[in-house]
C-alpha cells in the first residue's frame, strides 16, 4: 500500500473528501497557521483555536493570551491580532494563546475528522514534509483560503509541500496545485502579493507580514494539533 | 467601467459567486459542452439540456434525441451516449436533442442566475473569446468539474480563455486558472491526459474522446443558452 495526497482548496470543500485515517495538514499562510508555527517555536506553550470571539474571551479569563482578527484587522478587546511579529513578546513564553481567525481557525475545525492535524508554513516547510514522509499516512492538504474561496497562497504552500511528498497524487486539485508551485517556484513571494488576500492586508500597510509569512525553512520544528491545541513536537 | 473575469472551479462552490448581470461561460470539456457545440455546428437544430434521466426520457417521447451518461457511459435507453463523434449523423441534422450528463448539464442548472449562458469548448475557444469581448460584459467561468470537485481539463479552458480576455482578472482562483494554463500552454493535451476524467475514459477505451476535446478552434460558431435549449448564433 503507498501512501495519497490530496488537496481540498477551500474549506467549503471538504465535504469532497473522506479524512478517516489520513493526516490533515491546515494550512492559511496569511496569516494564522504562520503565526502559530512562530509563537510556537519562539516559546508560547500552546495556541488553541477557536471558533468565535466569546470562546476567545472565555479564555482570556483563564489566563490565556487572546488573540486573533476578524476581515485582517486585530479585535480591540484582544491581546494581540494575527502579525506574527506580535507572537514572539518575551513576557508570552510558556504562556497559552487562544485563538480566532476568519478562516484558519474554521479551517481547523472542519479538518477534525483526520487521525491527526498538522499545521503547515512555509517557515517549517521542510521539517513538516520530513515528519509527513516519516509518519506514511496518507494526507490531505486543507487550505483555508479566503472565505471559502481557494486563494494563491495556500495553494502555492499545498503545491510546496506537494513537491516534497514522495506520495501519490490524488485528484485533480493536487495536479493543479503541483503545477501552480512548479510555475511559481523561482518566485513565491512574487506571485503570493498577487493574492486578493496579500492585497487587503497591503491596504492595512501590512507588507512586512507578506514577506515574512513566505521565508522558507526558517524553523526545524513541527506542530500538531492534539487536545483541542496545538503544540511543538 | 472594466468588464472583469472570474473563475468557479466547480458548482459546489457557485454560491460564492454573484452570477447577477454577469455572462456565465459553462465548460465540461470531457464531453458535455463539447458534445453540444459538435452537435450544433454538425446541424442539430437545439440541444435542452435536462436533470433527470426521467425528464430525457418525456423529451424522447417527444421527438427529441435521447442524449447523455452517467458515470462516463450511456444510458441504455439512450440513442446516443456523451461522445462528440456520436453526435454528427447525418440523420440528426435539423432535430432536437435532450441531454443528461453527471457534470455537465447540472453546471448548467446552476448558472441558471446569470444574464447569459454560452456554453464553452476547445473547439470554438476563439469565438467564444470574441464574442465575450464584443459583448463586454463581466465573465464567470463556470466550470463543470467531476462530481464536486475541480478538474484539470474545465480549469485549463478557464485558464485559456482567461489569457484571451483583456478583462481585469478577479479572485485568485482566475491566477490559478491562468497560471495552470500558462505552465501547460505547449502541451495541452497532455496535461489533459493525466486529468482523472480523462484516466477513467481511457479505461472505457474512449482516447479518441480525449483528443477530440482537446483540438482547438475547428469552429468559429458561438453556442448560447436560450428559453432553456442551447443554439447556435
Amino acid at each position: 500500500v503507498k501512501n495519497t495526497v490530496e488537496v481540498c482548496l477551500t474549506p467549503d470543500l471538504i465535504h469532497q473528501h473522506d479524512l478517516n485515517n489520513k493526516v490533515a495538514v491546515v494550512v492559511d499562510i496569511f496569516r494564522a497557521t504562520t503565526c502559530m508555527v512562530r509563537g510556537l517555536v519562539y516559546g508560547v506553550k500552546s495556541v488553541t483555536p477557536v471558533a468565535t470571539v466569546e470562546e476567545c474571551l472565555n479564555y482570556g479569563k483563564q489566563g490565556y493570551i487572546m488573540a486573533g482578527e476578524r476581515g485582517g484587522q486585530k479585535l480591540e478587546e484582544f491581546d494581540i491580532g494575527n502579525s506574527p511579529f506580535e507572537y514572539e513578546n518575551p513576557d508570552f513564553i510558556g504562556r497559552k494563546v487562544a485563538i480566532t481567525t476568519t478562516n484558519g481557525t474554521q479551517a481547523i475545525e472542519k479538518a477534525k475528522g483526520a487521525e491527526e492535524i498538522v499545521a503547515g508554513s512555509f517557515l517549517n516547510l521542510t521539517a513538516t514534509a520530513d515528519y509527513l514522509t516519516q509518519k506514511g499516512k496518507s494526507i490531505i492538504i486543507l487550505c483555508a483560503g479566503w472565505k471559502g474561496t481557494p486563494n494563491i497562497e495556500d495553494t502555492l504552500f499545498a503545491g510546496s509541500l506537494i513537491h516534497k511528498l514522495p506520495f501519490i497524487q490524488m485528484r485533480d486539485s493536487t495536479t493543479l496545485s503541483h503545477s501552480f508551485y512548479l510555475r511559481h517556484q523561482k518566485d513565491l513571494l512574487g506571485i503570493a502579493k498577487q493574492s486578493g488576500h496579500a492585497r487587503r492586508l497591503a491596504g492595512f500597510g501590512i507588507v512586512e507580514d507578506i514577506e515574512y509569512c513566505m521565508r522558507i525553512d526558517d524553523f526545524q520544528d513541527v506542530i500538531i494539533f492534539q487536545k483541542n491545541t496545538l503544540i511543538k513536537i
